[in-house]
């Protein structure tokens, strides 16, 4: 006999950046016409060099870099997140609203598991992130989808037609992931609204929200939730030092939420990491005390990509762009073809590797066959304006 | 209203390391009496500093040391594992039968659930290592104890007379943590032996394997199950890269198995970690091709630091040595109280902090009230003979 393999994981979907990759096997890529991906959300650049001395420096001279730390992570991190977050939303989180984590997969993770068990449901909009949609496969948690058409914004009047006597959450990105487009805080109101009349809880992932065109995230911030006194009863704020600082390597992530909420994500945070790692930590303490102008640089850049895209998208024949912002374009194809079939006609045909809808929507969606995911951080003006000829030139 | 808790979060206990630190509040620790710490099974001081270069050159010099990796950990790393284990273990053990993890705790709840989901029972002999314990609660998996005695010892039959319908693996661990005990090669063959017969897999954790005084893992193991041609349809084995390099705060274990159970385990792992942090896993290469001798001469000294512990046993009335190894000794104290008690009067009356048997066992468990675990791998023969001094003096 062979041992057994659990049925629920094999039903949840392989990760699809793994899986993308594996269409480069045998694809050749030429010095005339490179690769261009823009398949993941990574910065292509290492942190600026003295943040790379800062974690040298801990390395050599601070035993506790490599010794084991509290589960939710080190005291001077959450104060730090906790006074520069309260400045930003201009509310109130205290040191132990606050807990680090190995990257904000994981607070994700660690959250759901406070929330919602077997059984239970949780509302997400489509396109979705996908590693949220895998993590309530895994858990037996039934995710379920709040269409969100052309605007990528989800309705909350839909939303609510959706909750049942079972359903524990709603889960937002914003700057969204794959979509791309910024929810107004008048819609992250509504949902919060929603959510505290139901007794759900508002996930809220701002991963991204160092790069959003309308706040920069140090004196100005996407929402007023946390000016909710009593936000901590309904709201779970998500972050990743990734993206701001260039630190996907490190994984380094948090969560704001309740005390309570920390005190049981704190077992299983315990049983799956013990700790976030030391040198991370400390590198994202670094970054938030030293790096400020050198992030507000990177927005502006990223913004400027991203404007790069959306003046050459209406020249696209047959193309449609749904949504752009912070790393992500999400667009309509004009192929008959489904997307996922398409992306891999992409890397032969145009040598460019991007993520089909069809890995952010429900199986059979309509909408995730017609459409795609560019992540376009890691590509320049120049690339920007190569990867449109090569889409332009597909037949 | 207030947003939902998982209920089955809730029953979960907290992490005992945590709950432990927790008593320290308040009580005072002279200079005459310091604290002696033997709760967490840590290394006292940082790695070598040829290694903490090694981390800082990197840090420097290697962009990917700052970038994302693959899900199932770096191709280098994986590969020297397989090379050495083979070698160790006098077994085949392939490159993509290992996957790197952020530390082992993460192997153990990768690899449950590839195995095993909602309802489905494991079997774990008691005294128990917690966070297995606490993974099966949140996961829905019912740990079934199997007590194993005063010899510390489980028993084949006695596991096979609890396995039913829904059971999917044993869990070992060996050198055990908590009761320090080597399981002999036979043993494991025998356990070996039952899951094959019925199909369930064999959970092996070696995170203690080189400080077994049976053998050093580098020529030679402790069991010859990966000589079995068909091991990976059995076994998992567990390993963690934070004992014997002293890496605790960076994160770095392995797991492996079967290539099919590692793409199982990569869904797990993309969705909780995306990838093992890099400057982790090259302190954990650089460690393997650089540390050996460091590490045998690391081994010595723990060794000797167990014979002070068994030596010393003996003279202290009332107590009783029970199992002896690795880093960690369990043992029988004469007090009426409960271990849980005992271990907080213990850090107020002797200024010695441990973990209670309670911690390690099934609610209510006889053994568990009597028994508890000293830790003593961070503490040299002059402390371990102030330990035997405070809880001699303790009436």
């Amino acid at each position: 006999m062979v041992s057994p393999l659990n049925p629920r994981m094999a039903a949840t979907f392989s990760p699809p950046v793994m899986e993308a990759r594996r269409w480069l096997n045998g694809v050749e890529f030429t010095h005339d016409r490179p690769l261009i991906n823009v398949s993941q959300a990574a910065p292509v650049a290492p942190p600026p060099l003295a943040l790379r001395q800062a974690i040298a420096h801990a390395a050599i001279n601070l035993d506790e870099a490599h010794l084991y730390g509290p589960v939710l992570g080190n005291e001077d991190l959450r104060a730090e997140v906790a006074t520069r977050w309260s400045k930003a939303y201009d509310g109130q989180i205290a040191d132990n609203q606050v807990a680090i984590t190995s990257g904000c997969n994981q607070a994700f993770a660690a959250v759901l598991a406070t929330i919602a068990g077997e059984g239970d449901e949780v509302i997400l909009p489509t396109p979705w992130y996908f590693n949220h949609k895998m993590w309530c496969d895994m858990q037996g948690v039934h995710a379920v989808p709040l269409a969100t058409g052309d605007s990528l914004l989800p309705n909350p009047a839909k939303a609510e037609a959706l909750i049942t006597d079972r359903t524990k959450a709603i889960a937002l990105v914003s700057p969204n992931n794959p979509g791309g487009v910024e929810y107004p805080a008048d819609l992250l109101r509504a949902f919060y609204a929603l959510c505290e009349r139901h007794g759900l809880t508002l996930l809220l992932d701002e991963t991204y929200r160092d790069f959003d065109s309308r706040c920069d995230g140090v004196t100005s911030a996407a929402h007023d939730l946390f000016q909710d006194p009593d936000w901590d009863k309904t709201l779970v704020h998500l972050y990743s030092f990734s993206k701001a600082f260039r630190l996907t390597g490190h994984r380094v992530g948090a969560f704001i939420a309740s005390p309570a909420r920390l005190a049981e994500a704190e077992k299983f945070l315990d049983t799956v990491a013990i700790c976030p790692n030391q040198l991370g930590q400390i590198a994202a303490l670094w970054g938030l005390q030293n790096l400020t102008d050198w992030v507000l640089g990177e927005r502006a850049e990223i913004l400027d990509r991203r404007a790069a895209i959306t003046e050459g998208f209406p020249q696209l024949n047959g193309w449609r762009l749904l949504g752009c912002g912070a790393y992500f374009a999400w667009a309509e194809h004009p192929f008959e073809e489904s997307s996922d079939a398409l992306a891999k006609r992409l890397v032969r045909d145009a040598g460019v590797l991007l993520l089909p809808g069809t890995m952010f929507t429900p199986e059979g969606d309509a909408a995730g066959k017609r459409q795609l995911r560019i992540a376009f951080a890691n590509v320049d003006r120049g690339g920007i304006s190569d990867l449109f000829q090569r889409l332009q030139s597909l037949r």
